[in-house]
């Protein structure tokens, strides 16, 4: 299995160093990614995000893990009072699990990033990725601050800084416009299993020069992560570090608007599909993972009641490790369905994979079968559709296969 | 993998044949395991447990699954009415998302095996356990049961009966007195992973010659299975069938008792020992398992976030692909309580692999974890203790680590 995610590996470098890669440029802001040697090899481990616009908007959302990391309780400080201008990222320690010590490290970084940019403490939101229980070490990622000199065409070596087990880089944009006026979406991420070291976690920027005052700015990012990356699961375990965080420069100029505007839906809409395409992204690199699945639920009786089945079927060990072997299992699927605590009805519920209709009314097409497992290993991003004819609510979740290669990975590395 | 499995099967094969291998005799009851044509090769594949005692009483639990396989509907009808007197288990076909037959199918068996009895329909439970979307070949059926002989001395060949995907039968038996008087308990199951064919299930049967009115009964196995098998979790799925049924004929004579009765007491610790080593051995036997995890919360705030924590350590594939390579992670562990859903403070909290402590007070002990490891290496039942400092509360959960074995199972079965 190591095979291929070699070549991948490979592949990615050699893209990554092709010189005509094109930029991200976002009006407004500057981006870095450097190595300051918390990882080895000269592997780039220090990235920062600087809006240049005083009035520039932030939303943020956070790991619901009670137990969370010192970096994680500062960012939700400082974002409440909406004057971010910079943030700090470092891959290859977490700072979670370290005590009293993690606090003071993640205040002391915050220093050194406002000291460098002419800012306050609460202006920077301290982010960490990577080995959990070891202090940082903070003399490499002091003297690397110092060091770091971000531009405008910095955003992709930003996007590699905040990787950790990740086999290539994520990033989705879109370029509009709005009132006449261009703009541009663009969003970086990280994760999201779970592995060496010790434990990963998925980091979140999206970075955009429209002008989005709060709450609206904080709405926007709330609904779409709603729909999208809290609907992802690589293995069912929550990290101590998930972060999200929204800026918005306002260099655009558009006029303010609010939630009931047709641009708050314009925006919405564009939000949530680059959100799924990293949701994608991240199912896709999931560890050891060889198909991204999508599950569609229609029909439920409730909204929750949606979500709870698209969870449940996206999260058993039995479909992902079908999916794995193309095989088109309606029978865990239909488990899946009848325990994951929704109002349903063997006789009414219809299964699909892909276009191919697998469980209706209450029992299996057989037929379709071949054809259905054909369709699975012709395709790497996988559709199950569930259609529970109980109601009109729907909720989609993001997954991916149970495979050799993740038990490999996550019983392999040792403390 | 497949080596140590097919020994423990020729192993299981020899012990099975030992002509000195001892029954488990219950005063009233008389059983039958025998073959029907349902699996290959003369497999035992269909079973009878059978009171003589007329005033035999009953209680019984059923799968949470919304979807629910028709035999089950059926139990939980002819259970309530507490004159139960036989109970037919056929294994290789689960008789579930069969439709509007399934449901005729199985009230047909019960009325065979209540004319050949000389019983009425309702005290018969009719229970199936294997492939799923098939309807039941009941002239192999119906022709078994009018062949079916049972005896005093069947106890085993029902156990093996009602096996599916089990590497060995499983059960187990307490002989005490009550009174002054002789008693037994005895324990037959069969699952609980999930796999060829298609999904299997957990089927377990308590049987005993103790008076034990209702709705003592009920309370009685609802308290040990809540402690018990309801926290079992091979791959956290739920069956369409899963089904424990408790039958007391009462030839022992002791007198009625209450559930505030100190033999009532007396019976549930018997009891839930019984059904805790039954757990164990499901556990052990989980699909491509090497260890039984057994994991220990203490201190909790509450019962149901005792419940909660203990589930999630044991639910996450983190946690059991780490134990699977003898990697002491109180990482993981630690996101697991985190993510739980309980009241829980890093400073405060404890966790032990074995007796070994590997994180307290907010650190890892990073000297502990060598032996942590080696602990991990030479157990096959490893015990995990977290205790959280927050209140009283107790819970225990029972599971299997996550394999290579355990991916291969379920990749490469195809419907």
């Amino acid at each position: 299995m190591a095979f291929p995610s070699l070549i991948i590996h490979l592949v990615y470098e050699i893209i990554e160093n092709m010189p005509s890669k094109k930029d991200i440029l976002i009006p407004g802001f500057e981006f870095a990614g450097m190595s300051c040697g918390i990882k080895d090899k000269n592997q780039k481990d220090l990235a920062v995000i600087l809006s240049q616009a005083g009035k520039t908007t932030v939303a943020g959302m956070f790991t619901q893990n009670r137990v969370c990391a010192a970096p994680v309780k500062i960012c939700q400080k400082h974002v409440k009072k909406n004057q971010v201008r910079a943030i700090i990222i470092n891959s290859g320690n977490a700072n979670a699990a370290t005590g009293a010590r993690g606090f003071k490290d993640s205040q002391k970084i915050c220093r050194a990033v406002a000291k460098k940019f002419a800012l306050k403490s609460f202006q920077v939101l301290p982010c960490s990725t990577g080995k959990i229980g070891v202090p940082l070490p903070m003399p490499k990622i002091i003297s690397g601050i110092k060091k770091i000199r971000p531009q405008a065409k910095g955003f992709l070596d930003c996007a590699k800084a905040i990787c950790t087990t990740d086999a290539c880089i994520k990033t989705a944009k879109h370029h509009g416009k709005i009132e006449g006026k261009k703009f541009t979406i663009a969003v970086m991420a990280k994760g999201a299993g779970m592995i060496h070291p010790n434990m990963a976690t998925m980091l979140c920027y999206v970075i955009t020069d429209l002008k989005i005052q709060n709450p609206v700015l904080k709405n926007l990012l709330g609904e779409s992560v709603d729909q999208t990356l809290n609907c992802l699961s690589v293995d069912g375990d929550t990290s101590t570090n998930d972060t999200i965080v929204m800026m918005a420069s306002g260099v655009c100029g558009n006029k303010d608007f609010k939630t009931n505007s047709p641009h708050y839906k314009q925006i919405g809409k564009i939000l949530t599909n680059l959100l799924e395409e990293i949701a994608i992204l991240i199912a896709k690199d999931g560890e050891g993972a060889t198909k991204c699945l999508r599950i569609n639920v229609s029909g439920a009786a409730s909204q929750q009641e949606a979500k709870k089945v698209a969870k449940a079927i996206v999260n058993s060990p039995l479909v992902k490790t079908a999916m794995f072997g193309c095989d088109p299992n309606w029978g865990r699927i239909l488990a899946a369905i009848g325990y994951a605590g929704a109002r349903v009805f063997e006789n009414k519920t219809v299964i699909k994979i892909g276009s191919i209709p697998v469980f209706s009314k209450g029992r299996p097409l057989g037929k379709n079968e071949k054809r259905a497992s054909i369709y699975l290993r012709k395709n790497q991003i996988v559709d199950i559709f569930v259609f529970l004819g109980m109601g009109k609510f729907k909720a989609k979740t993001y997954g991916s296969d149970l495979t050799y290669a993740y038990v490999k990975l996550n019983a392999m590395y040792h403390t």
